[in-house]
């Protein structure tokens, strides 16, 4: 059954969905959390053999809302409303998508926000530490519950195209396809100097409070300036001068790029918790299939089933050349992959902004036989 | 007069200069500072023609001694010391180099962190903004004192090379050639959101208390954290990896990238005062002689010398297209311009590193009649 259909091409979608388990989630450092709560959200229908669905992975900053609007008034749509949707390149009207907001994250699953009901404390520095197997287990988690024994394709950009990357080491035969865009086996070392500057921004920030600052609750200065920093990878250098260059905003001195991240800043410290995103990156940071497999076609030595690698030419976080790396060891283990690198000014979020471009290889490969 | 010579290529050098302005220094923006100190130092000997002088800027966080030791037992010597000495690049045995500390600076020159003797406390917040013309009137004024009507040549990398610059627009009649590094006529916007980035987080610390945080002296941690900014931006990816990938520190979990921001934060940090770090920076990012001219060539209209521009390939703050830009308007205007690209994995830092590479198209241009 289509749900309500929108202006802006989108739809209405259920609410926030919760899978409590009483038991607790014990993460992989050997901490439980117990109870624990893991939300998710689904769009389009399950099919009879439970056999058209689609998780998708998200990223840093996003949430389980992949697509369409709670309600009509919504001001924005799901994060990735462009490529999920009627019609759409995750055409919801063949797949059933499911979306699992990850461990660690503050968007309704058991976070370092969230009150301990054992010592009525938000968890704050409490909180594990995340990683991104965590993540998957996380996921599985749902997916058993839903009673789907295979996935028809696991997809994500970013943070989600490497917890794509590791569903297939993790769990092969689950695995029916996988779509890994902008993301490679490990971060390259650029990228995790930025994020490293990026907590130790949070962390230095006296209100952090180790991770402890919800008695006082206001908006962290610090996330605020790593967000700044994270901001600065996701964009290209193309990107930055075409948008901002050297202007400065109206009659002021004040630089254009100053205005945009003070903005984007505010607005995202507003929504995001600090102790999140300080997991949720070192997670990033931490996961190095090379490194904890030996090699990455040895990470991959179980996995057989057709892959799509999608990488953009102005990425320098996760480079072309990185996403190479996964492609060659997909080949050598004689995996069906193909990988296409994609032309955009767009940098590493050009999968949040050019569905263009990403539609055409998404559908194509889903509809291959 | 040749001084006594070092272990290691170096030599012993004159100590630290002071200049007094009794009746102060005007900064450009209108502020006075008086009475107001300018440091510099000289190196090798001015002739009697006073025609074999070599003015040498300084970069953000150098000093004016740009080579040799003030004392045999210094652990190390000036910070051009492998291209500025006795038969070195920039021959002392024929030239006298002259290099002053730049307003806004902490190494001898009236700063931010010196007491102002009208109220008996450190000037702080209240010290100007400083321009880069207020660099090169300071750096005359040293000139001026000298007796100095013509200078051989004006050289520098990185703001030191936007200084050099700034003497063919401010002083065209003074610089007999300019040598000018990693250096462009505007620093790129990826550059200043760095800079911003980097400043945010020193104004975030707590502890700056908007510049007057000297009453309880302590380094400050959000200035060893905006120093680690500075640092990436210095580097290029290919050191980056070369030098540090995704290595750990030992059998710790500790990244070496991140042991080596800690290392050259603490390091930096207790030398270098967060007020200076501030206005110095500010100045470079406000430097735009097209915007300030109305275009490069007018801005370099009335300059007649040899100029040799030095660019590096993996230098992204100052990018080899923008060298060009300058190079390009210096052709227009019929300007003797050598511009020589080099190839090097150091990036920006490139000119404070390989003196092999550097010093042939240095001492050529100073070989041309």
């Amino acid at each position: 059954m289509v749900p309500p259909q929108l202006p802006g091409n989108t739809f209405i979608t259920p609410p926030l969905q919760q899978l409590l388990l009483p038991d607790g989630f014990r993460f992989q450092h050997g901490q439980t959390i117990a109870p624990f709560t893991i939300a998710y959200e689904t769009f389009g229908e399950l099919n009879e053999e439970r056999s058209n669905a689609i998780l998708v992975c998200h990223a840093l900053s996003a949430s389980a809302h992949v697509a369409g609007k709670y309600d009509a008034g919504d001001e924005k749509a799901g994060w990735w409303d462009g490529l999920v949707g009627y019609g759409k390149g995750i055409d919801l009207a063949k797949y059933f998508v499911l979306c699992v907001n990850i461990p660690g994250s503050c968007f309704g699953t058991t976070s370092p926000s969230s009150v301990n009901p054992g010592t009525g404390r938000r968890y704050g520095s409490q909180y594990p530490v995340v990683t991104i197997e965590d993540m998957i287990h996380a996921e599985k988690r749902v997916v058993d519950h839903l009673g789907i024994e295979r996935l028809l394709a696991v997809a994500g950009g970013s943070l989600g195209g490497m917890q794509v990357l590791m569903w297939a080491v993790c769990y092969p035969g689950m695995v029916g396809s996988l779509i890994a865009m902008a993301a490679g086996a490990a971060v390259p070392v650029q990228g995790i100097a930025w994020h490293i500057i990026g907590r130790k921004i949070i962390e230095a920030d006296a209100a952090f409070k180790g991770g402890d600052y919800y008695d006082e609750p206001h908006q962290l200065r610090g996330l605020e300036v790593a967000r700044m920093v994270g901001h600065m990878t996701y964009l290209s250098t193309r990107a930055l001068q075409m948008k901002f260059g050297r202007r400065r905003r109206g009659t002021t001195r004040q630089f254009e790029i100053d205005s945009y991240f003070e903005y984007q800043g505010r607005k995202f410290a507003g929504t995001y918790d600090a102790n999140s995103y300080v997991r949720v990156q070192a997670a990033m940071d931490e996961m190095d299939l090379a490194e904890q497999y030996g090699s990455l076609e040895a990470a991959f030595a179980e996995f057989r089933s057709p892959a799509l690698l999608i990488s953009f030419d102005t990425d320098w976080l996760f480079p072309v050349s990185d996403v190479e790396k996964v492609e060659d060891a997909m080949k050598t283990n004689g995996i069906d992959v193909t990988h296409r690198r994609l032309s955009s000014p767009n940098g590493h979020d050009t999968f949040l902004i050019d569905y263009e471009l990403i539609t055409p290889p998404v559908t194509e490969f889903l509809a291959r036989p």
